[in-house]
């Protein structure tokens, strides 16, 4: 059996400061890798169950055998894009999420402008 | 002393079938990982000394401690575009390198058309 996602990774809508996570659903991982990369910030975020990056916001759990899990901790407006969860097949197999990130409006005081 | 890059990333243009490589040259890396990823496939290709695609046609050799340089043997269409050497600081560096396929003409015998 090779690798195959089994489900497909959500795009999310995260107030900004808030918490999101994205799972990557792959049965049959055998000896290959999952990675997650951002592609906004073209940045590795993550391999197998190792956080690469150094924001220490991202981190990447594997719950049961099948499950990456990318977990972003106080989301903040430079997340917002593209997240590619990758499996190092010949040719990789993609699926991609997307986090829109949402920043509540500024309440300014009049008084004070 | 924090890891900097001291040397630009070549552009080549290389003629299919042929062999390319791209040096990266980091001063300093300490405990941070070198990346290369292929930003036309949006595929990570390499970490630190360890190659991690599963085309058998790239490579990562370390030849001294500065450089990690990425090796296409057997250059390929499909290998054209943008390559990123990344260092996971906060907030990650890159430099990037581009290769530029170049496809001979097909000759074709006019008798047999």
């Amino acid at each position: 059996a090779t690798p195959k996602f089994v489900a497909t990774i959500p795009n999310v809508t995260v107030t900004a400061s808030r918490d999101a996570s994205l799972p990557c659903i792959v049965e049959d991982i055998g000896d290959y890798k999952v990675t997650w990369m951002h592609l906004n910030r073209v940045m590795l975020l993550t391999i197998d169950e190792t956080t690469i990056t150094l924001i220490p916001r991202f981190r990447v759990t594997r719950e049961d055998p099948t499950t990456w899990t990318l977990h972003i901790r106080n989301v903040q407006p430079d997340d917002t894009g593209y997240y590619v969860c990758q499996v190092n097949m010949e040719p990789a197999i993609n699926q991609v999420g997307y986090v829109q990130v949402v920043v509540p409006p500024q309440f300014v005081d009049e008084e004070s402008s």
